[in-house]
């Protein structure tokens, strides 16, 4: 395949502060090598998601050593991204300990435009306790993103304590009729607190995404 | 459509302890009334679930009149329930005012065996204070029938805060993808408290049995 | 049914900005009542949504009187909203002219917390110069509230172009495969745009809640 | 990933009777080791569901040590259980051979509460002599878990012949339309048998979580 | 509409043995109509089903006073049917009294083709004594038809006892996650029990259909 | 709701050779005469499709009297359509009787474009012969459009039949398991059939379109 | 696990004339040993279905050299069958090459009873002349078992044609929206053409099971 | 398996202009070669589509070095394809990097009917300037095929754009909710773009089959 398959919104930065980021695992490595060219020859930094290991270790070394990869998240960096902003204006929140790779995705996401985020694990409502006790921590926060599989019931919880924007990320964690994060999708979008929004089964960096703009809008001067 | 379509299951009550129930809205007047007739021969009382007021009304007076029918549940008795025993040993909680009418049904179906209960409505999980300041009300007994519609997350978070055993009926409020109560339905099965069991949506009738069965167990002496 | 099945969140508002709104159409005219008279007696303002005509008409006029009713958003105000904040910081989209009675409830919400919002109808992506042709009306806002139905494309284009938060509310317009908003609702979460967020079919209620966390977000200074 | 993404409910067995479990099989090894450090720092037993053979040979070996490993089931026990106490009040059915591993999840977690059981397998209703033959001995037990695919029907039958409380756990044995487990977790629910209860497909666990619930309520004293 | 969007099959008898019916339900009165005109200018007798009451007394009287309708099955014949043949070879069992209204249409279509049938009703799974008692009337049929709706256990528990085909028909009964019949359905299909075969769901017809295709084929001599 | 709510995309003739047509069913009457004008006003012919009677006869009667209104197809023209060009190019056949309602919108939208067509109704691969005596007829026409609901099995066999471009339209008739035409339309998504295409459950409208774009496709001179 | 996880049903040979077979991907060498060995002490003869390869080579080579293993329809014979009785009553045809290792199981269970079929492949709707020239053969068949994937168009054409029974077996061949089988599964379930029959998808063993119901019924004696 | 599974449709090309492709990854090494013979017997050429490399590597050498072989789409010609026509009559659109593989299908199949194409590559609506910036070019064909996954929205807005026939092809790519192409396939099926039609999840043959209907067809002269 050539490399005209390949077509970066080099612009997408300017339009909205986010640029593309590339969604790899079904992308061949031509391709990924292809978009990691196109966007070296234009300047820009990249932001590569569901990049596996055996993707990563497959691309050619010298463009494998520019990336920063990292396994749990799935994520590479192709350039620095700038030092992270403190104090944290956003708090990742997840209900079980196998929901932290999603979150980990949405913690890259936001390190990659330079955003600190405050880290929340395992505090699931079959025990209440572990989220009250860092209630105060949380609600702090302008934004919280929450990760929850199985009934995805935290990020409701969460969303009739604090008042900033709640966003769910449902995780494919659980089995047999959890349906791979369909069930908690569905509950999380049929929750009754008022004002959660919510993005694809897994997507952490989507979250992230909605977190940035968020807190990085800035009135557009001359559209 | 002659009387030999109603084949009424006699012998349930000395089986299980639970006497055979009639699910009413998709039958006939004509039907109806040979199960009463039928039931009026065996000397047996009967529970009507699911009658809707309009074929109540349509009924022949003097069966009519033998019926204590509860709109609000559309349940109906035919045959005098025994007085209700004290104290109940069975809770049975709502998250919204708009899932009483389940609760109802459950409700009635306790009153027809003999059963008191509980009553706390309307502590969903939203604003979960609702729920704490009635929690040491609520896990003063051995069972909790739970209802709960949209997410579904109440019998969660309370199966999560009370020893005994926590029986969940979806409700079918809520709109869009909570579709008519399946969504709740599968996120209390993908619960992660637990040991929470499950009925069909609305069927406050399966819950309050359930609940009997739990109650009234008998070790049969002779099978 | 007695007033105990109706429990308000009376401290919703303290908590997270946003008072409890009450989901009317599967309630009885008795249980709207108890509302009332409960958020009269703590003093409460409240919004109702999804209240049907035939509900509105049948309560007692005492009560009916006191509520500012619209039939387009089957919205009730009781008490009266403050006056809204100028200029307004919400863009609300719609992508048909059926979708406008969605939007409706949205703009209604914003109203009953103080916020104004730029309307803009009937911009579907099958006739894109549409969009185009209002685009830099929209961007200047902080948030986007977009409703789609049938494909559900438009919330998508739309957060390719504009930086602020978009938040996207299916609805249940056209026929067949559509599916009462389903395909629209999947559709907008496997969007392909960066940062797109989600809430349930029709909830222009939701979109609207998630819109005043963004704006109204104030950090507690002693929780 | 670090410690901090597990957070132990340490207090789970104090609110309810039955301590944390650990689903396994969405967690790394070293979040696995995690869990059982803090476990052990605790004092705490614990219970592992779905633990994969292979996790389970890739623990560091003191960790490994310490646990009681069941394949069949892929449970471990960290800490001893209590024996068995007899006789026992629970019956474990399965309507097929393939059904029994989810029965195994079953026994084994009531085992590690210290309680016995009844099992009687592959006594499906397509044969149902197999089942009327044992019927004596399982109607003897307060609680029936009752493990069934494909169609579902083992556990409806059951219920109308025993006056315990039957919870039914769907299994995903079949192929084509059984979908996995959800064509009979469907039929279980809407089944015509009075107070039966589901849990989700394949949870073993909860229906032992769910018996043990029924079986050492113990109303608490000053909660 | 004009006549020419009604073009009657009016070889199939010849071909199959059975001659085209009319599923009325989605036709209008000019339609049915049309289709009684070429029926009779054709000499064929013709069977109507799904012919709701107003879609009957719509008819032109001419036109309604030739047809034989049965309410109860939605059904009417066109022509007279052959007089029943005697034994019957073909059992019809219903699981409910619901559920009779679909026996009702499969019963109707043995008749239109002289065909007469065991009728056994009410003897769903949950009191098994019921069908036991009637198992040695059905077992001495070819063809056994068995309508169950809910949970769809009784055509497997019969497909384990008796010899002959029994043809599964689901029926819409029960409520919530019985999906109109959808449960039943897969239910049958994932049937444990060897050889059973299943229709669409309330479709008497065609497991009446099936039925005479059992006992009514010849082969042919010269095709 | 004012006249902002409908912006008519009105240059789409010009791009796609393809007027907007007015998709009514979910629109008010307000809504549906803010269209009309707007029309008027731009001098535009206008297409209605899923215009319900009773819409229809709620429309001022100015207006109404400037429409030509078919209840069948539930059509109707706002302006003349030019006379119909001669020998038809398309065929348009159906399965069964019912489907024509469905035919008739995608008659009625070839003639709103001046496209004359061949009807052949009621030719369902039930009885192949109906097919095979009108294939001759139907294999002269440059397009197919082939309505069928049930199992959807006619456009497939006659894609293997004839060369030109085959459109299937999934209809809704049938019931149970034919799911309101989901079944047909996946059916007919995974013909064997090669180059098959499909549209919307019951859109005539789009099929007719296809058609058009096929027939009338102009290479853009200056685009 | 021990021995008594498995209960053969030993007299189902004689209650229905089908003995039980056994489904054995779910099962554990352990398991199938234990079925073989208690079919050996039984005297029964005993057919495997869906045995994969590598079980079937796992199997003690004692019990592997006493089944006669065919790894296209992976079916074993535990026993010799009967020589084939001719001339054949049914006939297994199939829609495309990729669906006959479906076939292969049902003429596997055919032979195991005793009956010759004729098979007649790859003559799917797409090519229509292919059916219409064995037309006659098939025909001439009591039974006909009609194997078909993706649309599930065949066995609808041919219930058409012939006037024999007509079982089909969903194939699970195709892709995308075939959905392993479901499309065509609901298809053939929704057909057009009056007593088709329909079994679980790839369940060749269980048509096979209902053309040896209509061709060995007995009526029992005694029963 | 005999050859005789395998019935080549050898009169298609005849009658439809398209000869018989052989969807390959379901069928036997034995299989696709009894084709390749029956092919060569008949001078047939042959596309052979979804050949998986191990297939294509474990053919006979004989007859693998007869096919011309590209692993990308998975496609091989059998028989030399006719030189491609110019100029292109036909666009090929992708709206990711991702769908190309499917968009090389349709390519293929083009190439080996003799028809050129224009490829357009990674232009999805996220950034809409690409689609855009090609827009001309696109436009200037007749036929457009447009792949697109997760959303689906591309091909909505080219429908909006350009007067050709626009073919959509659902994309199996995203994760989650985009459900292996099912959002993208019912998003496109409910698209709000007059006249686009589907095919089949991934199924790029079937578009060009159809662009090559609408291309190639030729009146029967004396069918």
């Amino acid at each position: 395949m050539t490399r005209s398959d390949v077509t970066l919104d080099v612009t997408r930065g300017q339009r909205i502060g986010l640029g593309e980021a590339v969604l790899s695992d079904s992308k061949t490595v031509e391709q990924l090598v292809t978009v990691l060219r196109q966007a070296d020859e234009a300047g820009l930094t990249m932001l590569f998601t569901r990049l596996r290991p055996e993707q990563f270790s497959a691309l050619p070394a010298p463009w494998r050593q520019r990336l920063q990869y990292e396994e749990d998240s799935r994520t590479a960096f192709f350039g620095d991204p700038p030092p992270p902003e403190r104090p944290a204006e956003i708090a990742v929140v997840t209900a079980g300990t196998s929901d932290s790779r999603i979150a980990r995705e949405a913690l890259r996401t936001l390190a990659f435009y330079g955003h600190a985020a405050l880290e929340v694990h395992d505090v699931g409502v079959a025990g209440l306790w572990r989220l009250q006790r860092r209630l105060a921590d949380i609600e702090a926060h302008r934004v919280v993103i929450a990760v929850a599989g199985m009934d995805g019931a935290l990020p409701t919880v969460l969303a009739g304590l604090v008042p900033g924007l709640v966003i769910a990320v449902p995780a494919d964690t659980g089995y047999g009729i959890a349906q791979r994060g369909v069930t908690a999708l569905h509950s999380l979008l049929a929750s009754c607190a008022p004002g959660l929004v919510v993005v694809n089964i897994g997507n952490g960096y989507g979250a992230a995404c909605a977190a940035l703009r968020v807190l990085s809008y800035d009135r557009p001067s001359a559209s």
